[in-house]
């Protein structure tokens, strides 16, 4: 298995460089009372577009000029339940920048609390699906975070 | 952070004990035309549940008893997308079994061809999501198979 | 069909008495390249769950109090689609409380324009399923609102 | 508000032209240990799915014939909850027929006993989103069912 996760998700929200807040819904809880594991992933995605948007690069632009940010791997640990209605803040923090990919580590806390981690890793396709380079701003946006 | 994950995901279908097969739906796809990366989850989940059925311990039974088998980590490598109306072979293989955790491997293919890999660990929680040794019938079914 | 939907959603947000706002996520687009209708009735509950929170209800307090709000119907009609990263404007109004059920109806906006328009039936149900009385509060809160 | 839903969706499992089994997916459930009403509209979806492949009509070829089944209405009379791993036989009669629209009933039974009714109304839409007219194999597959 060749995993390109090379990041390493801190606990410590002081860590992370930007933060967005999702309300669980009821939709996303399961027969155990809790949210579902799956449902982590949109959260994930959310938070990844509310980062984009933050750094001037809306995620609808980004496609509009062809380029879309594929997800070629995903990791989760689960710590401790969430539960319905309550409001995670998913911490987010960027890395480990190449010429093709990306990686996101993010924590998940309710009121500063651990519940989850995570990390994605992204390339660059175009419109048919073809790695392409990731635009420059992605460098620059994520400057000093490059992998060494 | 401290990944519990042990497995290695071979590329082989032969490496792998059960197959279930998933045809993805139209609400599974995204934007980008392909199948959306968080619905691969369920997707190993119900193969997971197929495969415990194949046991001869349903997870409904399981839950009736009172146990559940949480979801502690996560982790999937996203190969080649999957498109709408194709046909998936979820291959699946146990390991790693403790006391407490054990582990899955999954190999997603169509028509032979690799999509993608996946590992989750799973634990055994009571109703109330206090975690539980696992049942016996865990370590005897996976036998074998057990971590060193 | 003993369909029990009698309310008609209005098509003019001022006819409704509470708005909720939703950020459409790109995990709800599809293939066609908006967001997949099933998506909707979750956005719809996210509604009705952050009114009754206005409502000083909680829905969480609810269930614990051992009553569930079961959905009976639900209709959905879609004008023109809704595309990814849009703020969806959900209006919502109450109407046709008896004893044992209430209607909600939906407008949804974009920047004021029609979207989509909705109804939802919902009973209530205890922990096993069994359906009881509303709580008293509802013909309270949505008085006035009653069917003839 | 101008419904076009006129199909009224029998409780004879007879009545209907084709049948689609699902097994419900642990995903599917919520905290009211159910499946969640909202992925009643999936389970309607592949059972359309299969119905047109069964027509000789694969939606992937519509779809690459530029064509696309817009939802633009949807009813659902949720009767008795579904649970998890339940198989569900998905009835399906086409009706209605149109030169813009038609549409689906559903009837969902569990070892033939009455879950749930629905409804579906479809226009044909482009690449781009504008209605167009409904291909001719509709009125044929369908034929004998249109409307007066």
């Amino acid at each position: 298995m060749t995993v390109r996760q090379s990041l390493e998700p801190s606990r410590l929200p002081g860590d992370y460089q930007f933060v967005h807040r999702i309300r669980t819904r009821f939709a996303e809880t399961d027969a155990m009372g809790i949210i579902h594991h799956a449902a982590y992933l949109p959260y994930l995605e959310e938070a990844r577009v509310a980062y984009l948007r933050h750094l001037g690069h809306p995620y609808g632009d980004v496609r509009e000029s062809g380029q879309n940010f594929a997800v070629l791997e995903v990791s989760v640990q689960y710590r401790l339940p969430l539960g319905f209605d309550e409001v995670v803040e998913v911490h987010l923090k960027a890395g480990a920048v190449s010429r093709a990919t990306f990686q996101l580590a993010y924590l998940l806390t309710v009121d500063g609390a651990l519940r989850a981690t995570a990390v994605t890793v992204h390339g660059c396709v175009d419109g048919s699906g073809r790695a392409i380079r990731l635009p420059s701003w992605i460098g620059e946006s994520l400057g000093g975070q490059s992998a060494p």
